[in-house]
């Protein structure tokens, strides 16, 4: 993943332009709409866009789902019949955005990160949502559907199909926050094999890989901390949006995004003494090997010395023709090596 | 321990769900009940699960400790009894959450952490407790039970007996948290054990040591630090619940979790520059032995030279025949090796 | 860029006093006049001084932008003319100023920053602007006009000219705060360009390079943090100055300053730890080379003590004369190196 | 100074219940009584118990001074008579505690830290302190008494004998957190000293010392921190206890809590930084050894090879019978000697 | 600069008592006089103490500059005439406090720190400022004096003599905070050149300069944030003591308490990352020395084995006698010494 990920237009654009980001998108926006309440379910797919305003204006619960590339002109038309604001559309057109809440009159307008593994990467892909009185409409970029649960419990007609569209955006949120733990549980074993693998035979890759890591995290942290901010902004919130009956649940759903960002913090700091352990095994490792490397040569070269001793051609050396010369000069290079061994073993060098 | 135990639905899960995490539990549910007041003692063992309800109504103080697995159809029906809120109970099954406090109606539901050494490994393990007017009802998962100290000061009818649940909650809160004493004392010993070694000759077990510490006081802060936060919260509870004689009673709990931190993150301190030293000790036993093999090595390098130089077979070579030509040889080199020990010696190389 | 780049005055001088930085300045001072309202627009360059008042007295918007350098004398007769206090004068003369939100009677005065890369180096210029009820004074001293694309919106009459001096001043405050992302986006590549280096091929310049990116990310933050806090500041102003219409586009632009700040603070966690992977790259890359050519080294240290044992000129020396001596000596020579070859390959150490 | 110093009833214990450490107290509790008002003077050791409840029931001013080991049944006895809260009396025997101040009724009850050198070690030791109306109780456990100068100051009669126990519990505060400047005297001056060592020869002690002084310093840490809390929570208390003539002292006192925080923060970033330099300066040694001796070994490494070359025994080599093919290998070996060390000079590697 | 500057009086002194430092002070106090308004100059040295007190009684502004060491005696008699507090004169006496301000009644009291070069050296000296209604009485203990230049503007009648004392208390304050511009100034240039150094050719000196520099931003620190404090609680007093009119002033000069804050924080994060570029730097430089010499050993060590393997004497060695033998063993060495060659500049290991 790149680290500049967010779309921006030229400094000196007029604000709420929206750009074209893809010439030919290769999947256009479609609408997926659900129109229920307790006892009435309706669902439509690929609905004509102004089709859509007539479900707005009734009293039951209406959730329209767009997803695929949203193309400047659609996005238009889109904000025009639900009376979205030019600078939140900006937002979602321009994806990489930072998670956010923002008040335009009656609607309230989300920015969430949903974190997922994929291939083993990990990607960030932006939901944004519109609240308002009896509607919510999500767009997703990406191309599982996250949503797809929630779906299953309105048609099995849970408690879901009782509640507001407060609670339709709670359950939307918990979906989103929830996708943190399995994220953090395969980081969590990352972590766990990383360290194995550091106190025991770290390589090259290794380092590559705690670096991967940290820039992983990193990346998952700037999306973490703003998504905490966004549920706490939504649990101060008047309640003219947001039901009483709703607010245990938000804040059920805020405890989630403590939970995540403690242990993802744990995880941070277990990240943060690796790239030390990792310098002290390999220093370690480099140290075992060179001393008994230098253990081998400092043995051999006094005896190497010695031997070259004997080995000069002077017309006078008297050792040369002892009787037990030669015997006698093995003994003593015997003695130096065993000295010298003895001596290394007594100091635990090697 | 993993680092990932935190127990969770898959995201998109309708909140307050309970799932069996284990299929056929080895050790199932038992309640253990203790009623009592100041003239009063009832205990009784592994009872049904509709009589607890009796005692509930009564003005005396019931103290239902469960213990064992349980199961999500147990749970779901003592929820109902008890009138236990769907998301406490879900938080009671998915054990592994973070210490807090939460308010449902006219109810306290508190999660607890409880740390212990078993074999040598740091384990927390998780208590959780629903307080209301005139009743303490406490789940513990565990293999020990920590609250037979109460149990017995219960029985022999102290200050306990007369006072009403919310200083039994706050008995079975001081329980937990005091529990962190033992836990930071083994902890202390372990640190010094550690840095006596660190500072006298260091290891690569040394090196796996320092990081499992490491790995423990990232865990054991994890849960100390909303504990804390739990106690404070109560303290700050307003006075229907807890009553004002308790008051200083919590203070003193509020004090044992200050001090607790606090020498928690002194530690933390110790350990943080624990790898330096180690690094630092490491390398400083490497520069001893690579400076004397070095200087060993580089004593006879020069003499083996010359030796090799008089083993050269020139026809004519003068030095060859000098009546002293051998001794002289010896004669250099000794003024060699001793010039060269002198100047090494005079540097302090070794 | 140099690191103290701030202007200032011996201490002890009187506050807002003037003094030129530049004897003969190449680029003196030219006003750049804008007059402006739904219907009219006049453009104006390199206007006198005493023609600008009559300007100000009308109920247009007017918009006066002052670039080059500025001599005293001329600021001292600007600021008489609009009425500029004499410390804020001191403040557009010494620039490098922090950038800041002053308040003088019914006049704003902010200090801002821009940053551009110029030929591989971030400079960063500073851009004055007072903010009264009908118009915006800009100064600024770089090379680039940042504000032509303003110009070119008020010329071709979009919302910009609809709109009063509170929403001008927005505008330019944009496009300032804005210029951050292409900065930001610069300095990605060059981030990620360091990375692929560092787990490659560190070099020396690698280590300088990485010196420079911190250095230049130091200066960035240095003025990104104030810059928020301008904006944040503008945003708690009362509603005399900023019209109420005008809040949802400061809070957009604060939502960048936002973005910045958090996409900066990514970047400075992935640079803090590129030392560390610099130290353990490049130590890596050091062990592999030493670790090498210490076992070549080994590995021939013993059989050449083994050859000069049979150079020596021992008059008796019986293995000198057996039939196969010469063959067996190289057949010890060949097991020793083998022998070592095997176990340092078993050991892993090349 | 061992880590863990804290004593700690077994968790379970019934809050209050004081347990004796010792068996057999070497120095049993003895208390010496100090009456005085602007005119009185009465001074008494080893007065019994039940005799000092009738000097608190007069008008003057009462201090009485516990000091050596008190037994949990003479605290209890004490505690009684004054009215001392059992929670209180548990701090009091448990030493070790983290200064603090707690309200007991019309009671305050302070825990202070009072640091000293004793033989080289840094000691920590436990002053208690009752406050009421018009007594002051102290109990310390240490061999020297702190407060024998204000026992003098009374005797001479100044400006303490005309004031309240607040000002009596003032100077004895005062006194207290005083003992902090010569102990951060001696502190700084072991600083300075160690990093003399450290940029001078530093050796395997430099290190223990280092380490040494980060503990001590988190263990000064961890008592000063809330020393100086307590004295801020006094200035914040109401009137009724602390007088308003009182205050400045008091706020001199804060003011010394401060500057001595200030002081000791900054030695913590002074020693923070040795750890680096001892690595810097030991590698840097270590380089300096290494570079000459592996200089020494590479200038005669090739030459030795080339006297080889001439103790072949090749039959027919001629250079071996030139006249002046021996001078020309000492003319090469010179050359390839000096060739070497010009080389390695001019690359300044020794 | 030692670390530990403070002076203090023994634990257990009545607060207030003043004790002489220097038994003969080289230098002792002298006042030095100006009484001014609008229209009147009145200008005295070395004017005896009583005479004072007449000045205080006047409408007019009165500054008293005292300057020299002050004896307890002294202080004292001047305490008493201007009514000054005795904590304040305690505080003037043991110079090296903490910058501060104190509130004594109609009087404020601040004690300030003036940073300077001398010699290479950083030097900080406190001045204590004493504010009424009509005066404004200064001390200092250094060689220079910092307020010529306000004393030149008091001469020469510009605005100053038109203002009331806490006009003049702000002219004093800028001049001491202004100080730092010129040290910080400095302070960078140190810093550019130690960077050049560090990756150019760093030496044991230049460790040695890192850490000065450290010592000397950890001292400069301890001074200026406090000093912010001060402008900052000035803002916040009351309006009996500054005016309105002042406010302006003082929060220019505040101001550059924040620029100056600002700065010095990047410095200082310039200063944290040296140690580690030293050591990259230093490391790099031995690798590359180390890699070098090892390569030149190690390519020497194969052919001087095979040489020596020719100057073996066996009886019968057949090589010796062929034709070509001592030519095929050169050609050989070349073989083996270019093959090695090859390789390594293949690996770029030299």
């Amino acid at each position: 993943m790149a680290y500049f990920t967010k779309r921006y237009h030229p400094p000196g654009t007029a604000p709420g332009t929206l750009t074209a980001h893809e010439a030919h998108p290769t999947r256009p926006l479609r609408l997926r709409l659900m129109e229920f309440n307790a006892t009435l379910l309706n669902e439509r797919e690929e609905i004509p866009l102004p089709e859509c305003k007539t479900y707005l204006e009734r009293d039951s619960i209406t959730w329209i789902h767009a997803y695929g590339y949203a193309s400047p002109e659609l996005l238009r038309e889109l904000g025009e019949i639900f009376g979205l604001h030019p600078l939140a559309l900006e937002d979602v057109l321009n994806t990489g955005q930072r998670p956010k809440l923002e008040h335009y009159d009656h609607q309230l307008f989300a920015v969430m990160s949903l974190p997922a593994w994929r291939d083993e990467e990990l990607g960030i892909e932006q939901v944004s949502l519109f609240f308002g009185k009896n509607y919510v409409i999500s767009f997703y970029n990406g191309d599982n559907d996250p949503f797809e649960p929630v779906r299953k419990r309105l048609r099995s007609g849970g408690r879901l199909r009782g509640r507001g569209a407060d609670y339709l955006l709670y359950t939307l949120l918990d979906v989103i926050i929830d996708q943190g733990f399995p994220v953090l549980e395969e980081l969590g074993e990352w972590i766990e094999d990383l360290e194995d693998e550091l106190l025991d035979v770290p390589s090259k890759q290794t380092l590559a890989q705690i670096h991967e890591l940290k820039r992983d995290m990193l990346l998952l942290r700037r999306m973490l901390w703003p998504q905490r901010e966004v549920i706490n902004q939504l649990l101060r919130e008047d309640q003219s949006l947001i039901d009483e009956a709703t607010r245990p649940y938000l804040r059920d759903c805020y405890d989630h995004t403590i939970q995540i960002m403690d242990l993802f913090e744990t995880y941070r700091d277990m990240a943060a003494g690796m790239m030390d352990v990792y310098l002290s095994s390999t220093s370690n490792r480099l140290n075992e090997v060179m001393r008994v490397l230098t253990v081998i040569a400092t043995i051999f070269i006094p005896p190497t010395f010695l031997v070259g001793v004997y080995g000069m051609n002077f017309a006078n050396m008297p050792e040369l023709h002892w009787r037990y010369g030669y015997l006698g000069s093995w003994l003593i290079i015997i003695a130096m090596i065993g000295g010298m061994l003895l001596y290394f073993k007594n100091k635990k060098w090697f």
